[in-house]
C-alpha cells in the first residue's frame, strides 16, 4: 500500500476537479471513459502517485488529471454506497476515543457498504483484526468487495451475524463499533466480547437511539459514557473573501462512547464514598 | 501496549470521577496521593486493567477508582503540558485527512509538549516514523519524557531544527504536521522533503495563518488544498434533560490540508482544456 | 426612554470595560461605589448619554466610566437575576418569527425574572400590551421591579396565573410566548387565546420539552410547527489574531415556534388532495 | 396591519406546504394560479386571517392553502430580490443589539431589496423612521414596491445617496445599519449622523471586511466594538426521529456592533488609570 509507484490492480483516487474525482482500480491496458475525455491505465502503471497525466483527447483535446494514492478520507467518500455513511470527521473521533490503532481486535455491527470498515482496517494494521458483521447480505458482499478493492481483506473478517442475538463467540475484544438502528439491543452481548477497559462506540442519527443507548449502558454498568456530535466548517480562503462556506452538513450523527470496567456488585456500583464496614484492611471491598 | 494485565511501571489512567483524572506510571512500593486517599501502586500491579481499586481510607472511607488503560485522548488532555494543545476531535481529522497511519514516515514541527506527537506514533507503529522537530529545547525535552512515559519512544526521533531554515534532509516522506506559529514558512522546504501524492496539514489557531499558508501551498504547486474547522458538542443524556450542554469549546483552530503533486510546467498548470499540439501521441505533453 | 440627556431616575447603563457594567438608577445626590473609584450620580444627570466621565479618585487616580443608554441586550445580560434568562439571539429570533412589533397584544408565561418581559415590552410600545404570568409570587415582584426601573411598567401587566390550569380571560391575543417548564400543558389553554393567525413561541432548554410541546401543538391543529436553536460565536478581530472565541455558550435552549389556523374537521385536517364529492361549486368544501 | 380580517390589497401570506408558500397582495376579482390550482382573492377578501381556503378545482380536486397575516421573516425570505439578504435570526440580533425600536431615527445603508428595510420599519413604528440609501436606482425602486406592498412607506425614506462620499445631512440619528461591501469607508461619515450613545452595527459575509470596518470603528473612538455570527440549526422532531436536519446555512454573515461615545483627547482614550493632575476637584478631566 505504501509503494511510490503505481502497481497495476492498484486502486488510484483519480481527481479532475473538486466534483469529479474516482476511486478506481489500474487494470492494466484497459480504460476509463470520462465526460473530459479518456483514461488508459497503462499511462499510469509505472508512474508515481501524485502524477499528473492528460486524458486521450477528447474530440482535439486532453484534460490533466492528478492521480493521487487514496486516502482514508477518498475510501469513504468516494465508495460506490447505498447507506448512510460515517463521515470523515466522526471516523477520527472514533478512532481516538475508542483507541482503535495497529494491534486492536475490533467488532463492527452493521458493516453498511464497507466505508467504515476500510477506514478501521487501515488503522489496525498489521497485527490488528477487525470482525464485521452484518445481517444484510448485500452490504456483506458490498463490503467485501470495497475490502478487496482496497487491498486490505486479509485484515478483516465479513460475515453474516446479528450482534443482538447470535451468541458470536469472541472474548477479549479491544473494542467494537456499533452502526445500526437499534444498538441498545447490542449492549448486553458486546458486554461479554470486549475485554476489561475495552471501548465501544455507538454511531446514531437520532437523539432516541442516543437515549435507549445510554441507559443500557449504564444498565450493564459501563463507565465514562459520553455522547459527542461535531460539526465540521470549510472555510472559503480567499484574499479579500475569507469566510465559511454557505453550505454545510447540518448533523451527521451522534457518537456515544462508554469502558468496560470491572463489574462489582451493586452497593459498590456508585461513585459515593464508601462505609467502612464494607472495607477490609486492604481498602477493598469486602464485598464485591 | 495491548497486554491485559497492569505491569510495573506501566502509564495508567486512574479516574475518579468526571473531574478528576491522572495520567500516572504504577511504580512498583510507591503511592499516589489524591484529595480522596491513597493509591498504593501494588494494589494495581497484575490486575487487569479495567480493575476498579479502592483508596486507602481517608479517615473512615475509601472511594472507587477505575484503572484504565490509556487512549490516546487521555494521552492527550491529561499530559503535563504549557502550550496549547490539539483537541482529540482535530487530531482525528488530521489522522484521516492525511492518511497518517501503520507505516507512515512523517515530519511534525513543531512538537509543543508531544500531545500530538504521542497520538501519531500510536498510529504510525510498527513500522511508520515520526521525525519531530521544535526550537525549544524545553519542548523537546517535554515531548521525550511523554514519549518514553507513554513507552513510544522508539517510534520516533524528536530533536531540535528550524523547519523554515534547517535542510533536515528528508526525502520520501509521507505527511508533514505543521502545527507552528509561521507555517507558511515552511512550505518550501516541505516540498522538497514530501513525496509525491504525499500530504501535509497545518494546525493554526487565526485565520490570518490560515490564509498565509493557503497562499504558500498555492504557491508552491500543492493541490486540494482545504480548510476545515470541527466544533465539537457534548451531549448531556438523561430521562428529562436530554440537551447539548452549556459550557462549549468555541475555537480549537483551523486546519488546512493539502498533496503534493507533479510539478508541470506552466502552461500545464491551470486545469484549462489542454491544446491539441501540446499532446504527443500518448496523451502526455510533449512540453511539461 | 429616548431623550439625549440623562435626567434625575434614569436607568442608565456604567461601563468601565468588558467585565465590569452595570445597570443603574441614575439618583440625584447619591453615588455609585465601585473597585475603581466612586461615580456620583450628579456628575451624570444633565449629560448626554454617551459621555465619558471619571470615577472619584480612588486613592490618587480616576478611571474612566462611559455612560450609555442602555440598550435591550443589556437589559437581559445586566438585570439581577435568578432564573435562567433568554439571550439576546434567541430574543431576537422570537421577536422576528412571532411577529410581536409594535401594537401586539402578547401574553408571556412564566416572566422569570423579567428579562424577557423587558424586551418584549420595548417593542410593542406604544399600543401593544404584554399580560404576564407566573406562579411564582417573587418572579412577578422582581419582573415588576425590573420594569419599573425600566420605565415601562405601564405597558405591561404582571400577575399571578397558572396559564396550564386558569382561565386567564383573553381573547384575540397576537402572540403567546412561553418560558416554562412544563410549556405542552399550555397548549390547549392558548388556544382559546390567541386569534388566528397568531404565533406561539415556546423556549425550552430539552429536547423532551420540545418533543412534548411539538406534539401537543399538532394536536391541537396549529401549523408551520418548527423548532430552531441558534449558536452565536463571539470573533476576536486583531491584526494578526483573527478568530473565534475560545470559550463560548454550547446550548441556550431550543424554541418552537408555531401558527393558529382555523380548525376545520378530520377530513380537511390532512394536506392531502381533497376528493371532490367534498367540495362544492365555490371550491370550498361542504362539510368543515 | 393588525386587522383581523382581510382587506382588499392587503398582503396576505399564503401557505400550501413547506416549500409552496406565497406573499401576495389579495386584489379584488383576482386570481392566483398554482400548480395546485387557481386561488380567486374573493374567496379571501373578508375572511380572517388564518384561515383554510380550498383551491379551485384542478382537474377534480382541490387543495388546502392557509392564509396568514405575513410576519417579518415572511418578508425576508419571500420577497422578490436579487441581492444577498439577512436572514431572520441575524434581523433579530440587529434589533436587540442596536436597540432600533419604536421611535427609532435609523439610517439604512445600501437597502438592498428592502428586505431588511421592512423588517426594521416595522419595530421603529409609529414615531421612528427609516432613512434608507443606496447608489442602485434598482435597488431604491425595489425597496420601495416592497414598503409599498407592505404598506410600510410612511416610515421610510428611500433614496439615493453614498453614505461613504455624500453628506446626507442627518443629526441625532440612533443607530446606522450598514449592508454594503465597503462599510469601512461609511464610518466617518456615521460618526456625525450617529448622537452620541448611539449604535452601529455593519453586516458583512467576509472576514475581511469585518477586519476592516472594526479597525475603522476603533480609529473613529467608537466603543464597545463586537462582532458575531449566528449559526441557526433546524430541529426534527419525531416520535423516534428527533435530530438536527440534515442541511442548515453555514454562514450567512458577520455583524459588527458598536457605540459611539463622548470624544476625549488623546490622552484619555486609553483605558489606562487617570493620571490625578489631569483631574480638577470635580474628578472631570481638565482638558479632554
Amino acid at each position: 500500500m505504501n509503494s511510490e509507484f503505481i502497481n497495476e490492480n492498484d486502486l488510484v483516487f483519480l481527481v479532475l476537479d473538486d466534483r469529479r474525482k474516482w476511486l478506481i482500480k489500474a487494470k492494466s491496458g484497459e480504460e476509463f471513459h470520462t465526460d473530459r475525455g479518456i483514461i488508459y491505465f497503462n499511462d499510469l502503471i509505472g508512474k508515481p502517485y501524485g502524477s499528473v497525466i492528460f486524458s486521450k483527447p477528447y474530440e482535439t483535446q486532453g484534460y490533466k488529471f492528478c492521480v493521487l494514492r487514496p486516502l482514508p478520507s477518498d475510501y469513504i467518500l468516494h465508495m460506490k454506497r447505498k447507506t448512510q455513511i460515517v463521515y470523515p470527521e466522526d471516523a477520527g473521533l472514533i478512532l481516538i476515543y475508542t483507541g482503535i490503532s495497529p494491534g486492536s481486535k475490533v467488532i463492527e455491527a452493521g458493516c453498511g457498504s464497507g466505508a467504515l470498515t476500510c477506514i478501521l482496517v487501515n488503522y489496525i494494521r498489521p497485527d490488528g483484526h477487525i470482525y464485521s458483521y452484518d445481517i444484510s447480505q448485500k452490504n456483506i458482499e458490498r463490503t467485501i468487495k470495497n475490502l478487496k478493492k482496497a487491498g486490505l481483506q486479509r485484515f478483516a473478517t465479513v460475515q453474516y451475524g446479528d450482534i443482538t442475538n447470535d451468541n458470536l463467540e469472541h472474548n477479549n475484544i479491544d473494542s467494537v463499533v456499533l452502526d445500526m438502528p437499534q444498538p441498545w439491543e447490542a449492549i448486553e452481548n458486546v458486554d461479554h466480547y470486549l475485554k476489561l477497559s475495552g471501548t465501544i462506540v455507538s454511531f446514531s442519527p437520532t437523539i432516541e437511539q442516543v437515549k435507549k443507548t445510554t441507559f443500557s449502558l449504564k444498565n450493564h454498568g459501563f463507565f465514562d459514557i459520553n455522547t459527542y456530535e461535531l460539526i465540521k466548517r470549510k472555510i472559503q480562503v480567499k484574499e479579500n473573501a475569507t469566510r465559511p462556506f454557505t453550505r454545510m452538513v447540518g448533523h451527521t450523527g451522534y457518537m456515544t462512547f462508554a469502558r468496560k470496567i470491572q463489574d462489582l456488585q451493586n452497593p459498590y456500583r456508585e461513585k459515593k464514598p464508601f462505609k467502612k464496614e464494607y472495607i477490609n484492611f486492604n481498602g477493598m471491598p469486602l464485598r464485591g
